[in-house]
């Protein structure tokens, strides 16, 4: 059994020393990773995280990547080579990468300098990392998440429903930033036919992603 | 004695979840503060640094910000409160701030969507921490810190003189991001009458830091 967990948060560059990033730590999915080792001890599992993510405790391949375009890179090659039973997909991948800077000339400069008044950072669209697992391998069992901050819930599942359909996900983990404490982690794990379950908190969340992956491989 | 250390590197948020910030680990301020200890063992060692930066081995009041606006509010209040003999001034604080986001409305927004085709991010200068630290405390010892990318030696040389002079350091290390490996790390250490001092790796940067500032203080 092979299984891809992405962890962590990707980061863009704006120059050789600054950069835009998110959040993420990394925690959620270093504990996914030891759940699934704890729940099945032989599979191979391929951790793919930012350079300062958490990681796992049990030994696993680490593939270090930064930005959005490095991971996509990474899954294409990863997906191209062999059958992967499972991507859990947890990586906080950037929505938006920098296409130029101004005044200071591209986003190629080595740093740019700390003299202007005013800086404009144009962004653009990163591919969509998640719409292309299960076009490159159909048959395996794909994990997303979704966040977002001060929404309703019914605002929140609805769009888990969406990037779950957009994306064909078999399982999608909704969650809010106003339900993530250092204590607890909040979520819902929207199952195939829109049944959900109530998590509460990060090692909660690792186990059912685990519970219900491993049931559908086996099933 | 009780001495200041800045370290890792600030951030600006963009929104709820999205943030800029620079590649400052925080490495070299934690092996500052670990010479000190080995220095001088009774020395009081604040610091101050970003929530994910390297802490040092040897126990200090640590106190964790996020923005360059919380750096100078806390720094402040610090240099406000007592005598403080030296700030070793290491942090990579941003020097810009999120003013607005467009199309996404203002920085205040919980979280931007990600289906925009572009965004366009307004920055701002931050004010300068570094300046306002021999303003507060004429006495205090100050160490200030800069950082280019691919320049020449000279260029180097010149910019860190310049922040010298402008804020009035009593030293300034001086690093090219092309000299920072994994195994070793270029600088020069200025030490006032533009004496310099050339050193290759964390642990003799973090030591000639130490050396130089308790002569000063014990001169």
């Amino acid at each position: 059994m092979k299984i891809i967990i992405t962890s962590g948060g990707t980061s863009e560059r704006i120059d050789d020393v600054r950069m835009i990033t998110n959040r993420s730590t990394g925690k959620l999915g270093s504990l996914i990773a030891d759940a699934f080792r704890g729940a099945a001890p032989d599979a191979e599992i391929i951790y793919v995280c930012s350079k300062t993510a958490v990681l796992p405790e049990t030994p696993c391949d680490i593939i270090k990547i930064e930005s959005a375009g490095e991971l996509l890179q990474t899954l294409e090659k990863l997906l191209a080579a062999e059958k992967i039973d499972a991507v859990i997909h947890a990586m906080a991948v950037s929505d938006y990468t920098v296409k130029a800077v101004m005044p200071a000339g591209s986003a190629e400069q080595k740093k740019i300098s700390s003299d202007h008044d005013n800086l404009t950072i144009l962004l653009e669209k990163t591919p969509k990392v998640i719409g292309l697992i299960k076009q490159l391998q159909p048959e395996t069992i794909l994990v997303g998440f979704k966040l977002l901050s001060g929404v309703d819930e019914q605002t929140l599942l609805q769009a888990a429903h969406d990037l779950m359909i957009r994306n064909n996900c078999d399982f999608v983990l909704a969650n809010d930033l106003s339900g993530i404490k250092s204590d607890c982690h909040e979520a819902v794990l929207i199952k195939p036919g829109a049944s959900y379950v109530r998590l509460g908190s990060k090692q909660g969340i690792a186990e059912a992603i685990v519970k219900s992956v491993l049931a559908k491989i086996r099933s």
